[in-house]
């Protein structure tokens, strides 16, 4: 059953001379500041809990009106803040919107506290000031000291469980704040019903319901202590009506059954006797009973220490498949994008297989793990490829996951930004059929017509996105939409997804039909003008059309300049559309080079001059593939170029050291490809388009059990060029390398030099895959 | 296994000859103006579903604050209200405290209108007006026309489907609303969350969540229509934060995911074509999941009528059970009565077995169904008793409900007042204790050991209502309670129940205690003044007490002079405490004749003059069982002469036919009992102890197949009292008759008279259970 054969003597021997050494290189504040939105906080690969502190996340005073800063805290941590409100235990990784900061936990001593209090006015609340200096993070730990209260805290946690270590003042009686009411995009009522039960001295259940970006979000929760409850009470910060037993019981004091609206409650123990508590969090979707089967699975009878080493030993095992070479910088931000791929999407089901789906009614799960938080828009490009070729178990999951959010959505659609048994449809797109497609395409364990039934029933629901009008007309008409021409050519590269599977499928009729749907990118190009363009529902294009443009002109988080290259399907189709090669050329490389003015981007929350190559935006997906199109002309050396420029620029070892949101891994993943020197531009294919090595080693050990080397010696800025390729010691003249070449097992060797050569790769037989070239 | 042989042929002759006679004889509008609080609409025995006309429950204008009139609509009717908001799926009935009234529907043609306009402006909203004229109701059944719309409505029910039939005007093509913003006690916020998905065109399912009475209750449904929905959408009347998605989707209108916290959609159907639309409802307290579950295995592929005669033919066999003789009014009052015995508590679980426990789990019942709606401070009296005699195997499941209950519950309390998975612990005692002991002293198939180790824990949760300072001072002192006195009447008899159980399970060290504690109402009692009165903490007795105001004075909903009565464990105790014979005699007699002075209830909602006798209160529960206290004394005569006073004045065929709320049953047992001319009045016991017959003939059918028969030849207002009795024949003397001299079948027969048999039943052998005696 072992898989790993030829491997695993070298991954053995690696791992005891590089692993810990890999962790210790992870720098988990990449992004921390500015708009990473990343977290610093603790987990484990792919678990339900990320365990962070919130710095801030309550309303501001805007306009008169007050509102959280629902933009910049989307992890709830900004690294410039000095203080901290509590711990809360789940998280996303680097989105552009917020939500969550579930089960906000924050140990105090002194005088009683229960609301946050401001940044402004720390004392005024429970918060703390601490210092940067306090903090340690490293995969799957944390640690800070609170100023305001003398406090000690360490974080770790399991999948399902958020482990805090709460180290009080000698002497001094501790108090801890569970803060229902905390929350991240935490507007007023975001709260819907919390609910508190004392079960015993040492634990507590309960759960709470929250209408945020997740429309209904349902977290239940089992807590349990070190030590012995002392003394508790809450608050309800919002009046309930029916409070006839008040009469009966001391509500607001030891009172085992707490419930509200705006709940915020406290929890005493003696820790002068004993300074240190622990305290274990187990969350579920299903019920308290799953959070209860969750915490004794997974923590019970087992101490901080233990349970901190076993994340770190998570991480050790999952960052041990890739090693690579290159300055303390180069390695610090490979492992850490590495490690930011592996926190989202993530596990969302109870041990016994419990999991809530869409349809709001508890499943169980078979045969798979379900997994939530799937930013596809983002995450189809080279998160989920990244995954299927190094994490293929938990890539299959995920597919399997998102199969049976379609099966229970009431619109039969296939997530398109989906979260907490929820979609909000985020962005556009139905591109989770590139994630499926891929998945079948590079052999995953899906039935593939279970998954083409769920492809084409979701590019079908026509009241959705302009769905009923692109089929009519061939596209998304203006009318129906501000996005219609970005919209157009991500439905057309998704239905190629579907024409894709529909042939493994052999499914012929399928096939014919979206390989049309599939070409309709065309419809929305105006040849003259040489761009995509927005047309009216009466075939007019839109008039005044600025190509520089982000905003209003049709498209999303991208101008019709960068967005008419997306066509990763049929990349030669396009450069016929764009006006030949020539053209095409003088666009990509006028991308690049060109001085965008300011007014496209001063007014722009995604975009800022830092993250800017030209006109070329790194920090929004729509771009990420566009310096590989290179390969598909006679000047594939300009990709090795660009990207060097592109990972010098936006990606630094740094807290503001990401160009952009991380997006839930998919920055990250761009990295770890283009690092490796190859990216997968066309998700579905089993195609790789090579680029060139950033690093002079890279070593991949599968799950298989084979390994992949890429050897690029002395590669640097200067020696950014591909002279020749090897693979396997033989001469390798192709643009693209191949799934199943890296499955095989072997080594690329590149030969750098600081000047191109330009003779290669620009044979039409060793081009990488184009949809219209098939015929 | 057919546990019917003697009585069955009887049984059989009689359902043919009379059961039709019977529920045409029940009049489910008496009750439903004023105080009664019952309500007209379609129910079956026990069943989840009360599908009934709301004719107001909306908030008005008191004091400048919008307020919902929670009291008078209890039950979501009140008969002199002349429109209908529409008809919702949960009622409970004749309570004194407000909640439920989930899930409206309201046909309606012309405009659309979603809010529900108001009593003064009905054509401002929804609602129609209505004529009395055109309501019809039995059990099982009611039909109404709606006048502004031209509706005929016609509604049935299974246990957990409310079935709707509305027959539209010619050519008008109908609507439904589906309002899941109202609500009974729907102050404003009321729900917490709503959502509806609309599963294809003739099928909806959907949720809401409430915070009302019952503090979070989960209300799951799926809705078929027997016409395919043409159009629908909805209004969402409190804004959403997060609305992103309404780009994507035309969110208003056909939308088939629908959420909100103010959520009222509406469906329209052509009914032009096709007149005649069917509505099945179906809920469930676990999930949509079960609540299709509910709907396939009770309603489907049946028709209106079809599920209309069930309905009707489960009550035909249900009332079946006793036959009675009597004038018109007379039968319609008893099995009006009987029927409203019958009502709550009600099924709160799936087919499946699934129900939400007290600790919002989803819960598998094993061997029991599960069952909610516990007004245990009136129901323990009576309607438990009643049930336990005639029902026994749901009265059996009941007492399983209650101990899952105390088991799910935190503070390990048995329910006080509970519903839907929540215990608002209205009133005061655990009597649920009471129903317990009954349950085991009657020979219900229950685990003594488990009964008494809830009954144990229950009575010693020291931080509810007083038990802390009752275990340490014998009493619960007014400093804790206002209702201290009454409290600790009532705890005393619950630890008799205690001590009682304690005894059958053979625990000597558990009924030494508690029999102890039993007698702890000698610890409020004024010897001096003769009556109970409420003490401080230090001993000392409230000064300037009133004996005779209801409330301010340390009891609830009975003053001093009725609950001081409130022994029912050991009269003779009483009776000594209360000065001897004579005292106690004159305490009596003056009950029943004094002139109760204005001021003692001009401001008590709960007392009118209507329901006075003497300064006996009989819409209040405490002084139930005080007109059978003269059958402790040498005087047992009086019993007869009272208790058809108060059967003749409380109870009447009528809209304003019961003299206070019927308090889910207790109000009816009571007369069921009286009218057999028994009542038990310490529950626990296996002792009825004798009136006098209201009827002639009364007839039982037991479950265990035999027959009971009491019979009173030529009983009437003149001819009250009883001058002999004779059990299968024999002459007896006893002031009781026990369970099983029930349950064995037979014949009691009184003979009456004119004048009083003083002589009879004055022998001490003859006289009931009295605790003290015991030794």
């Amino acid at each position: 059953m072992n898989r790993k054969k030829i491997c695993w003597l070298a991954a053995v021997v690696a791992y005891a001379t590089t692993a810990v050494a890999q962790i210790e290189k992870v720098n988990p504040v990449i992004g921390t500041d500015g708009m990473g939105h990343t977290f610093p906080g603790a987990c484990v690969p792919f678990g339900m809990i990320q365990l962070s502190p919130d710095t801030d996340t309550i309303p501001h005073n805007v306009d008169g009106v007050y509102q959280p800063d629902v933009y910049a805290y989307c992890a709830g941590y900004q690294y410039h803040d000095s203080t901290i409100v509590g711990f809360s235990h789940t998280h996303m990784s680097g989105t552009g919107h917020s939500d969550l900061g579930d089960i906000l936990l924050m140990p105090t001593t002194g005088a009683l506290k229960l609301n946050p209090g401001t940044k402004d006015y720390p004392d005024a609340g429970y918060r703390s000031r601490f210092s940067h200096e306090t903090e340690k993070a490293t995969p799957g730990y944390y640690e800070v000291k609170l100023d305001d209260y003398d406090v000690k805290v360490q974080l770790t946690t399991t999948p399902r469980v958020g482990i805090h270590k709460y180290t009080y003042p000698k002497g001094t009686d501790g108090r801890v704040i569970l803060d229902l009411n905390h929350g991240i995009y935490n507007y007023d009522g975001k709260t819907l019903w919390a609910n508190i039960r004392v079960e015993n001295d040492t634990l507590l259940t309960g759960y709470r319901i929250t209408n945020g970006w997740a429309r209904t979000n349902y977290i239940y929760f089992a807590i349990s202590f070190s030590q012995p409850i002392k003394n508790y009470g809450y608050q309800d910060f919002q009046k309930i009506k029916y409070n006839g037993w008040w009469r009966k019981f001391p509500v607001n004091h030891n009172f085992p059954e707490m419930g509200g609206r705006k709940l915020v409650s406290y929890f005493e123990f003696d820790t002068a006797s004993q300074p240190e508590l622990v305290i274990k969090v187990a969350l579920s979707a299903s019920s308290t009973e799953g959070a209860l089967k969750n915490l004794q699975a997974e923590a019970a009878s087992q101490g901080f220490e233990q349970l901190a080493v076993k994340a770190s030993e998570q991480w050790k095992h999952q960052l041990s498949s890739i090693e690579v070479e290159g300055t303390p910088d180069q390695e610090a931000m490979f492992y850490t994008s590495y490690y930011h791929t592996m926190i989202n999407p993530s596990i969302y089901m109870d041990v016994d297989g419990k999991y809530r789906g869409l349809d709001q009614n508890i499943h169980q799960a078979s045969g798979f793990q379900n997994y939530t938080i799937f930013s596809l828009w983002d995450t189809y490009r080279a998160e989920h490829p990244l995954l299927m070729l190094m994490k293929p178990d938990e890539a299959r999951d995920m597919v399997m996951s998102m199969i049976r959010h379609q099966q229970q959505s009431v619109h039969g659609l296939l997530p398109v930004w989906s979260h907490m048994a929820n979609d909000n449809w985020c962005m556009s797109g139905y591109h989770a059929t590139s994630v499926l497609a891929d998945a079948i395409s590079k052999g995953a364990d899906i039935d593939v017509d279970e998954a083409l039934k769920a492809m084409v029933t979701t590019s079908n629901v026509d009241y959705f996105d302009g769905i009923g009008d692109y089929i009519r007309l061939g596209y998304v008409p203006l009318e129906v939409s501000g996005t219609a021409a970005s919209t157009t050519l991500e439905y057309a590269y998704d239905d190629w997804a579907i024409y894709w599977t529909a042939l493994k499928a052999g499914n012929n009729e399928v096939a014919e039909k979206y390989r049309e749907r599939a070409l309709n990118y065309r419809r929305i190009f105006d040849e003259t003008l040489g761009f995509a363009r927005p047309r009216y529902r009466d075939g007019t294009f839109k008039k005044d059309f600025d190509v520089l443009q982000t905003y209003g002109e049709g498209f999303i988080e991208g101008n019709s300049w960068n967005f008419s290259f997306h066509v990763p399907h049929d990349v030669n189709g396009l450069i016929k559309l764009m006006g030949g090669e020539k053209e095409f050329l003088r666009k990509l490389d006028e991308l690049f080079t060109m001085h965008l003015p300011e007014k496209y981007y001063e007014e722009n929350e995604d975009i800022t001059k830092d993250c800017l190559i030209g006109g070329y935006v790194h920090g929004n997906e729509p771009s990420h593939h566009i310096p590989y199109l290179y390969a598909w002309t006679s000047q594939p050396w300009k990709t090795q170029y660009w990207v060097r420029e592109i990972m010098n620029k936006m990606y630094k070892n740094h807290i503001r050291g990401l160009g952009g949101n991380d997006d839930c891994g998919q920055m990250s993943a761009w990295y770890i490809f283009t690092a490796m020197g190859f990216y997968p531009v066309c998700p579905g294919t089993d195609q790789y388009v090579l680029g060139a090595p950033y690093l002079p080693s890279v070593r991949l050990s599968f799950e298989n059990g084979k390994c992949f080397e890429i050897k690029a010696p002395g590669v640097s800025d200067k020696k950014r060029y591909v002279k020749s390729v090897r693979l396997n010691g033989k001469p390798y003249s192709k643009m693209y390398i191949t799934h199943q070449d890296l499955l095989n097992g072997g080594v690329l060797e590149f030969e750098m030099s600081d000047t191109p050569n330009k003779q290669r790769g620009i044979r039409k037989s060793d081009k990488p895959y184009s949809m219209t070239d098939e015929n």
